[in-house]
C-alpha cells in the first residue's frame, strides 16, 4: 500500500476536541473522524483495526460453537414492553415514530430481539443449547458522551446470547464465554482483570466484568497491592487486611447469567423431556468493540504516538524511503513483503525524513523499515521496533525473513 | 457443521407474510427473521450469504484502489441543510432529537457525510483522486416496505464515492466502478442488464442502473427482443423499429456522476496546480447488498427451494446421511471435506429421508451428497447437483476430488 494513495492524513496539531490519549492519537493519526459530539466515523486506518479486532472475536466465538447472525438496529417498542425495559432504559433509547405512527427505537442492546427469535424457532429441549452472537452497531442517547469511542452515542458491540435447559448448561456456556473472552483480550494485547459485578439493568443472578486499568476509566475498583486481587466497595483486603488502593478502569467486556427474566416475560418456552413447558435459561455476553480499540491505544502508546500490538495493527510495518533515488527499490521491496502476506505501508512521499518518521511513529506500526543512506552506501536496510526502539540492520533477504518470522508468515 | 448444532429451522408451511418467491424461500429456509413489517434480522444462514456477497464486493472494490471505511448511521441534520437534501429526502428520513435537543437523522445515504470527511482532509490536487467505500446499514422510512429485503426500512448498502480534480478523472473512476460492478454481479451469479438512468434526487449529470429482470421488479424497462437492447419510455426500438416489450426489473446497483453539487455546497475544495480553489468532482456508486441477496434467490430457485450460485452459497454441499448405522462415517467424510476448505452442512439428524431431502433442496446448496443404501451395500456415495438434478455415484476419494475441483480447493 503506497502512503500517497492511502487515505492517511495525520494532523500536525493536537486536535482541540481530544479528551484523552486514545481520543487524541486516533483523531491525530486519521483513524477516526468526529461527525458530531459523540458520533464518529472510522476512516480507512481505523476500519482496518476494527476488522482485525472483529476477526479475533469471531475466531474465538466460533471456536466455542457460537453462531454469528445480524439483528436489526430498528426495533418495535412492543418487544421492550414485554420485559418492561422500555421504562428501565427509556433515557438512553433513541425513540421515534415512522410515517405509519409505528413506535420504533434503535436497539441499545438486543436481549429482547434475540429472545423473540429464539421463541419463534426453538420449542424443544432437543434444540438446545445454543449460543448466538453478532457484531453490530448499537445506539445510546448518552448523558455525557466522551473520550471518543470510549463512550459514544453510536458504537460497535459484540453481543452473544446463550440458551439452555438448565443451570448446568448455563454454567457451561458461561464458562465457555468467560474463557473465550480471556483469549480474545489477550490476543488483542490487552492487560485486563476480571471482577464479579452487579448485574444492574440486565437483571441476572451473576456476572463478571472485564476491565483494563486506565487513567480515563470510569469504573473504580479497589486493588490489594499485596494479593493483586480486585474488589468493589471494600476498604481492606478480606484476605490479608491490607488497605486497598483505588484504581480507575475501562470496562471492555461483561458476561451475565440472565436466568429466565427475558424468556419468561417473552414466553420463549421449550418442552422438556417430560413434555413440560419451561422458559429457556439465558446468558448474555458483551464486548465493546469500539471501546476495545480505544483501550488498546490507551495502554499502548508513547510520546510519539500509538504502539499497536501485532495482532490488530493496520500495517505490519511502515517502510520509509528517505531518498527519491531509491524509491523504485523501496516500492519493489514493499511489494515483495506484501506477497508473503504482510501488510506494508510504503511511505514513498516526497516529504522530509522528520515528517516521515513522525507519521510512522504516530500511526504506530510495530516495525519501521528504513531505506536511506545505509541502503544507498552499503545496501543495508534498517529496522526499528516501535515498542523497544531497538534497531537492527539487515540485507534485503534477512529483513524479509525477520518480518515473516515475526508475523508467522 | 452439524445440522443438529446449526441454527437452521426450516418452516413446514409457507409463511403467510411472504410477498414473493425470495421473501418466501428466505423466511421458510430460516435465512431471515421478520422483526416487524419492513424490518428483518439475518439468521446465521442469511448472514453467511451476506458475508459472501460482501466479500465479493470488497475484492472488486479493493482491486480498483478503493479504500474501505465505516461511516456513522447517526448524522446531524446540519450537514443535510448545506445541500438542501433535508427537504428533498424529508419523507424517507428517520429524524429525532437527542436528550440535548440536537437534531439527528439516520443516514438514508452518505453523500453529505463523506463530503464532510473529504472537506476536512483533502485540500490539494496532490491528494486526489480518491475512491472511498463502505458496506453499512442504511435507514429509510419507506411508504411501502415490501418483498422482504428488496424494499425494507433498514438495509445494507455498499456505497462508494469518488473524488477527482476534473471530468477526465471522474470518467476514469466512473468507468472503473462500472467495470467493478459488472464483475461483482457476474461473480454473484446474477444475469443483469445496464441502462442509462435518471439521476433523480442525486442531482448529477449521468448515471447508469444495473438491473435484474424479475417478476417482482418495480422498475419497468422496454426491451427489444430482436436487438436485446433496453430502453426507457420508448414504444419502438430506435435501431430496428421493432415494437418494444415491457419488462419488470429489480435495481441492484446505480452509478452516478455527481459533479460538484455536494462539494460546492459543502465547500469541499482543493487547490489546483495554479493555486486556485475548486470544488472536487464527485461520483457515487451504490449496490443494494441485501437486495442482491433477494435478487439472487428471485432468479435462482425451483419448486423445491433456493439454488445458490457456488460463489455465495452458505454451504458448498449438504451431506445427507440416511442411515443411523453410518452416521459416524458420514460425519468423518464431512470433516475430511471441511479440512480441504469446503463448507459442508452435515445432516446427521434422526429424521426421515423425505424431511432431509426437502430441507436440503430448500436450503439450496449447489450439491447434495447422499450416504444411504448405496453406501451401506457398495461403499458408493451419491451426489446430486441442485441445479441440473444430475446424479453421479462416487467412491469417497472420487467424491472428495470432484468437490475440490468444483470449488477450486
Amino acid at each position: 500500500m503506497l502512503y500517497s494513495k492511502s487515505f492517511i492524513f495525520t494532523l500536525r496539531e493536537d486536535p482541540k476536541t481530544a479528551e484523552c490519549i486514545s481520543h487524541k492519537l486516533l483523531l491525530k493519526g486519521s483513524y477516526l473522524f468526529m461527525v458530531s459530539s459523540g458520533i464518529y466515523s472510522y476512516l480507512p486506518l481505523g476500519f482496518r483495526v476494527l476488522e482485525n479486532v472483529s476477526n479475533i472475536i469471531r475466531k474465538h466465538m466460533n471456536s466455542k460453537g457460537a453462531e454469528e447472525l445480524l439483528m436489526s438496529a430498528l426495533q418495535p417498542i412492543e418487544i421492550w414492553q414485554k420485559t418492561g425495559r422500555h421504562e428501565v432504559l427509556k433515557d438512553v433509547m433513541f425513540k421515534f415514530k415512522d410515517r405509519k405512527n409505528r413506535n420504533l427505537c434503535l436497539g441499545p442492546t438486543h436481549e429482547e430481539e434475540i429472545t423473540e427469535i429464539v421463541r419463534k424457532y426453538v420449542s424443544s429441549y432437543k434444540q438446545l443449547p445454543r449460543i448466538l452472537y453478532q457484531i453490530q452497531t448499537k445506539f445510546r442517547d448518552e448523558i455525557r458522551p466522551r473520550f471518543g469511542v470510549v463512550r459514544s452515542c453510536e458504537f460497535i458491540m459484540k453481543d452473544a446470547y446463550s440458551f439452555d435447559i438448565d443451570e448446568n448448561g448455563l454454567n457451561e456456556n458461561y464458562n465457555k464465554m468467560f474463557s473465550a473472552y480471556k483469549d480474545i483480550f489477550k490476543e488483542c494485547g490487552l492487560e485486563f482483570i476480571t471482577t464479579e459485578a452487579d448485574s444492574g439493568a440486565m437483571g441476572g443472578s451473576a456476572s463478571h466484568e472485564f476491565m483494563v486499568p486506565a487513567e480515563i476509566g470510569e469504573d473504580i475498583l479497589c486493588e490489594c497491592e499485596k494479593c493483586g486481587k480486585h474488589f468493589k466497595e471494600t476498604e481492606n483486603c478480606p484476605h490479608c487486611a491490607t488497605k486497598l488502593k483505588e484504581k480507575r478502569m475501562i470496562e471492555i467486556g461483561h458476561v451475565f447469567k440472565l436466568g429466565t427474566k427475558y424468556s419468561a416475560a417473552q414466553e420463549a418456552l421449550y418442552l422438556d423431556n417430560s413434555g413440560k413447558r419451561k422458559p429457556t435459561i439465558m446468558g448474555c455476553y458483551g464486548i465493546g468493540v469500539s471501546r476495545v480499540l480505544a483501550a488498546i491505544v490507551e495502554t499502548n502508546y508513547d510520546e510519539k504516538g500509538i504502539i499497536w500490538p501485532k495482532s490488530v495493527t493496520p500495517f505490519d510495518a511502515t517502510l520509509v524511503c528517505l531518498d527519491e533515488k531509491i524509491k523504485s527499490e523501496a516500492i519493489s521491496l514493499g511489494e515483495k513483503l506484501e506477497k508473503t502476506g504482510l501488510k506494508i505501508l510504503i511511505d514513498e512521499r516526497s516529504e522530509g525524513a522528520g515528517v516521515k518518521f513522525n507519521d510512522a511513529y504516530l500511526i504506530g506500526s510495530p516495525y519501521m523499515v528504513i531505506m536511506g543512506k545505509n541502503y544507498v552506501s552499503y545496501g543495508k536496510i534498517d529496522l526499528e521496533e516501535r515498542k523497544t526502539k531497538e534497531k537492527k540492520s539487515f540485507s534485503e533477504q534477512e529483513l524479509i525473513s525477520f518480518l515473516k518470522e515475526a508475523y508467522n508468515k
